[in-house]
């Protein structure tokens, strides 16, 4: 059986054909435009292949339940050419096929989970840093949703009590991505952060952000691995500092053999998969 | 098909038969002494009452990992008599049957969603905010847990800026439990709870916290109800200042018709079931 799957992502959609076996046939990417430029370029690609169901991983905020009469709309995306654009029906009218879709983040969560680096482990937390904050989380063989997907890059945090950066959300100020997202890291310091790598204080600072969300989410939703991606985390120097004061912060609280410092290495690490984790999530959500 | 039910409480424990269709057809009430007092009484209470399994709401840290080799242990809980008891495995070989364990508010969040405030949508989040502050979920027809149960109640808040107490969590100090429950209401103003009901101060102070956790806590799992129980909660004029601390930290970020000040009254709520919601969730458990 073939399947249609479509990582849309703020700056790419990849649309790719795969089988039930979870297989990638065909692949390709294309820019993320207006509505009336990329959706005629999706509908193209997947005319005429066969497929039978079409699985979104998508950014956000977006509709994703399903007995809402806006499922698979977009919602008030920085992108404002995408604001209210009904994606998910779009795709089912011009296509014919059933659609599935969840958030980029939760995708990536469960293709890690399926192929990636918690696929030993039976649930995981994707957070991605980058141009903004979001995470998902695979947990007892679904993805986390409720009311809506979570926004898990908006939570509160404390200030460093170095920083007086006064943050960047247009909607809270100072949350976790109007402080540690990868532009306010750069209005912060002045520069990229590809400029600031041999400032300690800039990445202390950023990691203690970092690490204060994941103590919440361990303590919110208790995943078995957390995997941390986006263009913030390629400074590999983050991962111990984060890890350090995670396990500081946590003081022991939680009993579980992940959670030490022999252990904590294999607890929060980097993607395994890379440019293919989307698509093949997408993927898995037809399956 | 007879079923046994067990909600173990700090204080006092709930045994129960009921049978496969939710219903409640004997119960006891005893006090939560050490091991060696409250076990034998359970035990007695279910022989020869020809249940087929059991199901259990406990108080923890308890592991809950039902591939662990300490599957049913309590673990280091303030309770000392029972740290490290084997509380599953002793039910398992006394009584001869399957015996599935899930922490008490897991347990009273599944319930709420079941036959109590949250029976009108598909996920709910309990809180309970007494001597400790505790919270669960139900999501997507289960429960929420991982690496470990949540401990929902040691998330880092930021401090209210009126407020200088340092708080007193054993493990973080100043975390939500640490500032929030209970006694911490009583340390910080020399008085109980039930005597400060009009100072306005207390309230907006306690309120802050908790909204804090709500915030969160509706950001990283987004359930669809959120129901907040336990001994500090009685106070109901905690509630209107809860509600509107919550839509005020929001933003209006989160696009739902349930977080609106029309329909917030219907979103944060206080309990359905009382006393046995805890007993029922664990009959549910076994079922």
């Amino acid at each position: 059986m073939k399947l249609g799957a479509i990582e849309a992502g703020g700056t790419k959609f990849v649309l790719a054909v795969g089988n039930d076996q979870g297989e990638l046939l065909e692949k390709e990417v294309i820019p993320t435009d207006p509505p009336e430029v990329t959706m005629p370029k999706v509908i193209a690609f997947f005319e005429g292949k066969g497929i039978e169901r079409l699985g979104v991983g998508s950014f956000g905020p977006i509709d994703i339940n399903k007995e809402s009469a806006t499922y698979g709309s977009l919602q008030k995306t920085p992108k404002t050419d995408w604001v209210d654009y009904p994606l998910g029906k779009e795709l089912q009218d011009k296509l014919g096929v059933p659609v599935v879709l969840d958030t980029d983040v939760n995708v990536a969560a469960m293709s890690e989970a399926k192929w990636g680096n918690a696929s030993d482990v039976d649930s995981c937390l994707y957070i991605t840093v980058g141009t903004g904050i979001g995470a998902g989380a695979y947990m007892g063989g679904q993805t986390l949703k409720g009311l809506s997907h979570p926004e898990m890059g908006h939570i509160l945090v404390r200030r460093h009590e170095k920083d007086d950066y006064e943050g960047g959300c247009p909607y809270h100020g100072d949350c976790l991505e109007g402080m540690a997202a990868g532009p306010h890291i750069e209005k912060r310091w002045g520069k990229a952060a590809s400029e600031l790598q041999e400032l300690e204080e800039v990445w202390e600072i950023e990691a203690y952000y970092l690490a204060q969300a994941l103590v919440n989410y361990i303590y919110i939703v208790s995943p078995e691995r957390i995997v941390m991606g986006g263009g913030v985390m390629k400074q590999k120097q983050l991962f111990p500092l984060i890890r350090k004061k995670v396990l500081e912060l946590l003081n022991g609280y939680v009993s579980s053999p992940s959670l030490t410092e022999e252990t904590i290495d294999d607890y929060i690490v980097p993607p395994g998969l890379t440019d293919e984790a989307g698509v093949k999530g997408a993927l898995y959500l037809a399956m």
